[in-house]
């Protein structure tokens, strides 16, 4: 459950909502600068933003979770090294191309690195080392980083860096996302304020995306990575736009330690809720997203199959494309549902299973109950759960979607008690539509 | 590899084919009657389509393998009882409808084996018991069969019984396909035929969709059933469309003995080909498929990751999106293999994985290997290999394919070889367009 209910009914409503939850934790700056480039790998013009997200003071307080997937990005292979280091000084970011599989990204990655620290040195007179940095990419797989226009421009980024708003890092960092996403949470006298960059390639393992959590809460390291731990099982880990692992998921959490934290428990608690506000932003913004899906699974024998149970349903494509038409074919719950617990645990008996849609019973005791009064019941809930509705594009083909900003925060309510035990666990995803396969039909043009 | 590679101009052209391939072997006949009726759940007309498949005379030689999905549909618990039955002599089948988790399914099925039995013995003068007759439904889950109307249809039906052609079947059967499925080969004196029905919810899971094979080869039951559980696993299951597996998949081999079968394994070698043919048929036909997508895994250390892998790549949304839209965007491929890899076995090491596209190496020692040259190569592959492309849709938002017929049997071609073993296996698969989106948005209406 996200903790706002918020609706906007305008790009400028929600910037200005954007802009209140945008003031950055004591110890941080941050600053962008923009260019064009022509990749080598095709010969079209494109653009790339720079972000540096750095600490007055380098710290020792810092949590770094990176994507399971076995063909992770360079600046992933680069990030896991420097979890062992004993202080962290700065992020940089660059969107548009993730460094992943391309000749000699590591070096690559390294000497922007070198760059970034030199350039935030020169900006700050902050002694910074390269092993200080931290690299991340966003973008296209497989090509190469313009490293001379990124080294040339990170200057720009460091002169740039300012300590009173994430918003130009929030902005910064995103690709296909219609709008940026920022969070926060205040403990005792400090904040937490995260921000997120994800529309497509979505369903992380372990981590996700990439997301920067900023604090001035001082909590060691070993508790800070605990937390994140737990923070990042409890959001990111369930939830899945598109089923699709990306290489580069990274989630970072810097405190610059300049606030005491007197009580862990709320600093946890109010990280888990900032994740997970992040979290349903990055579904709510998902490449196409007309409905976000919010499965509750209870009564599960364990928390994996909890899971499974709602990953499964909410990358059903043909679930999706149902909601997406706002059409309650709920046969293909019990498809998708089946299709999992028969694969992963066909000994289990499904006879106590109780679906629910929209607060509506709908199945029990091994059968649907639907007739047209619920079927209209489950139509109303639908679209009231609709974000918006697809137009008919000028091209007739390239499906954009008609609003940048969150129109409100409802989501499409699905309940699956499994009546074999006592886990429970909430999965989120997003339906499917067109303006998804004119995204990435041709995303890189 | 389809055991043809032929090209069709025209629904008529294809029709034609169809019709040289559905001569019947000895000892069977198919009838089908049409009617309308109004669901129980939603107050629209729809109309259904009953098939009858039957035999001269009762067999003890048939074989029937069931989906694995955790809800499995009323006739596939009915289908598993069969399975023991000393003989079995009919199957009947309906469409748009598929009994799953319906109140009283399986008292329904029931009562149509029944009226089946009964409208086939009055027609023929052949003895038949409601347990020698298979029911088979396919269509919407969750909504009750129509039984009234379908009692009352039966005896039409088998007035229709003919022993010519197999086609009437392959076309009753079917629910969004484009067109009907129908595929033979030769054994000796004999033959096989076989018919699918299926264009989405395609993932099998043991068995598919709904699948007929009939032969006059005589080959006793212990032989056929161990025949078509290879065929199966070579075939059916190492495809997808759209990663859901059915509540109601079902293949079913019947052999009439009417013909002396002297060289079993001809048999096999011709029963693993019409599964084959039957499976990329069903692909191919899959709901808005554009392209076929072919991916051949080899170097793998088991059979199990070498399928995950391949189901991996064409069950990714975003390498989906990128093949429709002919936009090599090979990134995609190494996210879903390294997706994969991660989840499921975090210890291999990938350095050895080499790619290909259209024959041509993009990906080796861990690199892509990507300039302008080899972009256009991809995408003149990805073009080849097209079957239509998407044109704006009269309502501006309903997608149909612009044909109703396979233009031809050309695929994307991807090569994965791990270089950690020396198993290999092939999945095929199907890109994701605005069609698929719209077919399954509103499909029930």
């Amino acid at each position: 459950m996200p903790s706002t209910a918020m609706m906007f009914r305008s790009a400028a409503e929600h910037r200005a909502w954007l802009a209140s939850q945008a003031a950055l934790p004591q110890g941080f700056r941050v600053g962008t600068t923009r260019f064009e480039f022509v990749p080598a790998e095709v010969h079209k013009p494109a653009r790339m933003t720079l972000t540096l997200i750095a600490l007055e003071r380098p710290t020792d307080a810092f949590a770094l979770m990176f994507t399971r997937n076995a063909f992770p990005g360079a600046p992933i292979i680069i990030g896991r090294q420097r979890r062992d280091e004993p202080t962290l000084g700065a992020i940089v970011v660059n969107n548009k191309i993730s460094n992943v599989c391309a000749p000699d990204g590591i070096g690559t990655a390294e000497r922007i690195c070198a760059a970034a620290a030199a350039a935030i040195s020169a900006a700050t007179g902050q002694a910074l080392a390269p092993e200080q940095v931290l690299p991340s990419s966003t973008g296209v797989i497989g090509w190469r980083l313009p490293v001379d226009p990124i080294v040339a421009g990170l200057p720009a980024a460091a002169a740039a860096l300012q300590g009173a708003s994430i918003l130009p890092a929030a902005e910064g960092i995103v690709t296909t996302d219609l709008y940026p996403k920022i969070r926060r949470a205040a403990v005792g006298n400090g904040s937490i304020v995260g921000i997120a960059k994800g529309a497509g390639m979505i369903e992380p393992n372990l981590a996700t995306m990439l997301v920067y959590i900023l604090t001035d809460c001082d909590v060691p390291r070993g508790e800070l990575r605990a937390a994140l731990a737990d923070a990042v099982e409890g959001s990111f880990n369930g939830m899945s736009i598109d089923s699709d692992t990306s290489t580069s998921d990274t989630v970072a959490l810097l405190s610059s330690r300049a606030v005491p934290c007197p009580d862990l428990g709320a600093f946890r608690a109010a990280l888990a809720q900032v994740c997970a506000d992040l979290a349903e932003d990055v579904v709510r913004n998902g490449e196409g997203v007309h409905h976000v899906i919010r499965v509750r699974v209870t009564g599960a024998p364990d928390h994996a199959l909890a899971r499974g149970v709602g990953k499964a349903i909410v990358n059903s494509p043909l679930f999706q494309c149902a909601v997406c038409g706002n059409d309650p074919n709920v046969g293909r719950l019990v498809a998708a549902i089946g299709k999992h617990v028969g694969a992963v645990r066909p000994d289990l008996d499904l006879h106590r299973t109780v679906l629910t849609m929209g607060g509506a019973t709908i199945f029990s005791a091994g059968a649907f109950h639907l007739d047209p009064a619920t079927e209209k019941l489950l139509v109303d809930h639908l679209r009231s759960a609709e974000l918006y509705a697809s137009t008919p594009p000028a091209d007739g083909l390239t499906f954009k979607p008609p609003v940048s900003w969150p129109p409100h925060e409802r989501a499409v309510e699905i309940g699956v008690d499994l009546g074999l035990g006592n886990v429970a666990t909430t999965v989120i995803g997003g339906d499917r539509s067109h303006e998804y396969i004119s995204e990435n039909a041709d995303y890189r043009s």
